[in-house]
């Protein structure tokens, strides 16, 4: 899949081991140093390298082991009960692709976990149930399937799911690889429960105004979405809207990200996340870019073609797009629209000053 | 109303008239020069002044007159068919207090204005009509009563109303007189039509979601609000939400500011707009701070206490409060709410660094 | 000097008065209103329009009045002994060009104000003396001649000369006039001495540095620049450096803003200042711009045509140039560079959007 | 040295293995899934956690070495002549620190290497020689002893020493591994020499003026520093004034940063710089936070503690701290000052939201 570059050109290193250097590089070595032509031309590849696979995790298979882990372990034992996603090229940092990590998460009837928090920042997206909430600083909020709510870094935050509820599965996503990667990560453990600081679903009410207005009275000067949660019952309508006067990207459809209302960036510091509409029998061009991707299918059916291989996603199926892969997206059916989530590390590339992106030449991918 | 100060401390300008010094200034004089202190306690008030008085416009005396002038000029002639609002001490500057305009525009089926633009931004708040409709820089955008739309400086714009739509009278609101005294003011008339660039509804149906989702592939780097046209549709039901969860401010009830969705604050650099909802018997509390305001009654009724002056309003009425003149809100209804739409010049007094507010010392205002 | 325009076409307001809308305009007055088509084409004109005209005060002539003044009255009495400098066309407000004041002010050695503070905005400009020292919320700066010093808004301040220094006289320059057109001044006197907070020019010799480094333990959080004092024995050579390196403005020659080390931006929020070095024998060409300049002569001798206009200048002599008025400048020495400081209200004409220039068409005026 | 935690409280993971979980454990395998409750405890640690380990490498044992790559090899050959200094415990990353580069490059007069780009940022600080340059994006800047200069990313840079210059070893800091862990490094080779785009010294002359002053009429919009090279020769000076009138930090002395001059933050995205000096004598308390850093002794002589550990340095010595190790520093003369130069990930550290810091609980370490 990538170009093919000619490492023998001026500005490479081309440097023929001889029993001389050999010498010099064992004497380097002694001294902590090492010669960097022997190492420069893999360490300053061409092109964006991944070292992640693109995998899909079919819910059908796992759905069944989520829900056995409720039976397995308590929350009380478990800190969370989560089966997490693991990609085949990331087992060592327990990443799904490039530095975030995703898990599916099962909360029954009139549980709760203790609260706690820690320099990762996290997200979830609801799957199943009625009933669930979240808890973030003191601020409960209700959560509906396919929702999308932020729990951001050093905030508490515990979760349940109301007595009188159905059991509630989510997917979550951190960026835990990436936090302890960059060895910042903390923890730490609420002595007992959080209690609320305001009425239930207070932020999403005050800011998840339909109309462009916001408080005039609240000063919001933290570094993340005060809007919270992001309820498909918005936005859903408000992705079709859009997609009546809109275009949309040739390689995303109707692509729209969920935005901090006070600044109309990213949601939080490391983690943005997205949500598309593909049309009834709409098939995406293909592009490659830097940033990891993690995808969740919340409506339809339809498949991704991810460096030269096809994966088949429907409702509640999880796939990724590791960095500078080129991926294209079909939705298979001829009259329904198909919806993908997706969340991805694009606040940090793009803060770092490390996004690129580049087409297909030829527009669309042969699959291998 | 003001506090009382002595201008006899040290620190004050306390020089007495003498012979010698009054030829000092003739000498001065002569030289295009003064002596400082014959006019500094006057250049240097110990606290802000305004030159402009409260002043309240009833709608029912205005609408016949506003209407009439509809049979007496045609726009082709005047440009615009508008009745503006004048403060008594501001006629010079043709301004309904401060330095903001304010005018009602009557524009009868079929008609529409020729585009221009100008350096002084605009807004308009819609009274009345069905088949109203605004084009900026080729976007066209219809309206309803009670929707707030914005035409920001140097836009091409220009209003109509559609052949089988109804009458239509709005409030426009500019900076017009800010601009002339800042001395930048300029003019430009637009040779014909402008083209649509856009389907109609475009910008409000793209960044008016109701879900703090924004488009992912369209870069807005305007210094204005990619919004455009607030409707009431949407934001009256987001005034009703944010009541619920909020106590609001004792000064203004539920006030809300009209924000531009890419950066979360004022929808244009000169002006700003608010929204806000007085509940069922609500009486504020007073206070003063800087920054001139129009107001208009948009729902319900009551009155303002504004400088120990009582002014009544009902639906249609527009009122102004000067800079730190003391006000207070009643809504004069037990049982329904009451909604007062503003502009303001608080993005000017904001970026400036010149905004500062007190409260009323006895909480209320005695009516004089 | 303006370019013509034509207010019979579409688009402007070509209304004859008739006896039914003189009728008309009557009623309309009684209701505090009028028909915007009679004043249209006046508030908005079809390019900026300025009401100061360009002035020029020759030192030689004010010096000898200035420190009369100090014969006359004392710091007590007059609170500060200031000659004001006043446009012919702006006695009004007391500006000497749009809503800029400036005013020369003599302080004998051993002599000092009291401490006060005010939402105006101040900058100082030294011409003459030793010893002088203003102090700025505790912090006390030394000045020399040359200097440029900043008293931002609200903060406490008092000036004096040392006793064994020789009398100080400066250039005052502020924002009082827009200040009071917003309606937003306002004025406290300090209760004594202002204590010393750290020692003599801490904030210049922290922030002014020669090497683009700042602090890494000071946060700075105030709109306005930390460095408060730039001298002249480090502006100078700078200037000649860059001159070295730089073609510079055709307009202006080597032109410097002076700026907030922490922000790059203007040096405060509602005034900036730039020096400018012409070469020897350098004309720039004409343009015109919004905004409005205050300028002293730091070095050199030369002229510059305002509006067609000739203007001569030498050392200490001040003048103006209006908004959107043509200017060129000539150092008139073949040999020796000319320098010109100049203050502004350019961060209020960016801020607001409301910047706009023009070359003029020919490259140079013609003297009228 | 890190606190004492437990991980047998409510809200850690605690599930003890059985046969079933086991066997559960195996299937999740077998779907790229496992029990988050596995890992919980190991990628949520209680505080962070560095895999580098504090390491000093001394020039004079390395200088040679360094010298010999100059006739074992040429730039042709090398692309760049440099020898990597390696962390004991980031071989895999050919890291110095956490995901930091740093080498020692030497290049002989009349030698230049040919250009290139990359989406890795790089900086230097010269060690020795004279007649030294770089040239970035067609600028060309002359380098002397202790200069910091900046090649950010996706510019194009090339080095080389004049003719009659002297041989010329500099430190070179970059973060490739960064951008490789990041999955987007790129690289590319300039075909033939750039040509210069302006005067010799061109940017340090216009931006790194000594006064606070930068030109008006060039736009500067990329996200690093204009003023590029930072000299030692105004550098030092200005360490000295301000440490005449501040006490400096606790933990640092007289600590600077370099900055951006038109941003007041950081010179580039993703690596930070600064320069402190430590006063004779002093020896300063221990800190630890997060963040890398590498430092070199660019005058005088002393030792850090670092986790316990002391490593004593001067001039040219080059060591690391790691992300939340305790250090402190003392400058082992009782006469001069000591000066570090350091280079860091702050900026990304910052942006992401994860810099936090700790005092030592005893003001200072004991050494193991």
């Amino acid at each position: 899949m990538e170009e093919k570059y000619d490492d023998s050109v001026l500005g490479r290193a081309r440097v023929q081991d001889t029993p001389e250097l050999e010498a010099y590089y064992k004497e380097l070595e002694g001294l902590g140093a090492g010669a960097l032509w022997t190492v420069a031309n893999d360490i300053e590849p061409w092109e964006p390298r991944s070292s992640s696979v693109p995998m899909l995790w079919k819910y059908e298979n796992l759905r069944e082991l989520v829900l056995k882990s409720s039976e397995l372990v308590t929350p009380e034992q478990a800190g969370r009960r989560v089966v997490y996603l693991v990609n085949d090229k990331r087992k060592d940092v327990s990443a799904a692709v490039g530095w975030l990590y995703t898990g599916i998460q099962v909360t029954r009837p009139g549980e709760s976990t203790s609260a706690h928090r820690h320099k990762a920042s996290a997200l979830r997206f609801i799957m199943e149930g009625e009933g669930g909430y979240t808890v973030v600083d003191g601020n409960k909020i209700m959560l509906e399937v396919n929702d999308f709510v932020i729990t951001p870094n050093s905030t508490w935050h515990e979760h349940g799911v109301e007595e009188g509820g159905k059991t509630c599965i989510w997917q979550d996503g951190l960026d835990i690889p990436l936090v302890n990667a960059l060895e910042a990560n903390d923890y730490a453990v609420y002595d007992g429960k959080q209690p609320l600081v305001a009425p239930v679903n207070h932020l999403p009410m005050t800011y998840g105004s339909s109309a462009g207005i916001v408080p005039a009275d609240i000063v919001w000067n933290k570094p993340y979405s005060p809007l919270f949660k992001y309820s498909w019952k918005k936005v859903y309508p408000a992705l079709l809207e859009a997609a009546k006067v809109n275009d949309g990207s040739p390689f995303d459809g109707i692509l729209m990200h969920y935005t901090n209302p006070v600044t109309g960036g990213h949601v939080m510091q490391t983690m943005g996340a997205s949500i598309q509409l593909l049309r009834a029998g709409e098939h995406t061009k293909a592009h490659k870019h830097t940033g990891s991707f993690v995808y969740q299918c919340a409506k339809g059916h339809g498949y991704s073609i991810i460096n030269g291989k096809r994966f088949d996603w429907k409702e509640r199926d999880i796939f990724c797009v590791p960095s500078w892969a080129y991926h294209e997206h079909v939705n298979l059916s001829e009259t329904e629209d198909a919806c993908l989530f997706s969340f991805n590390d694009l606040p940090v590339i793009q803060s770092l000053g490390l996004y690129q992106e580049k087409e297909h030449p030829d527009g669309y991918q042969k699959i291998d």
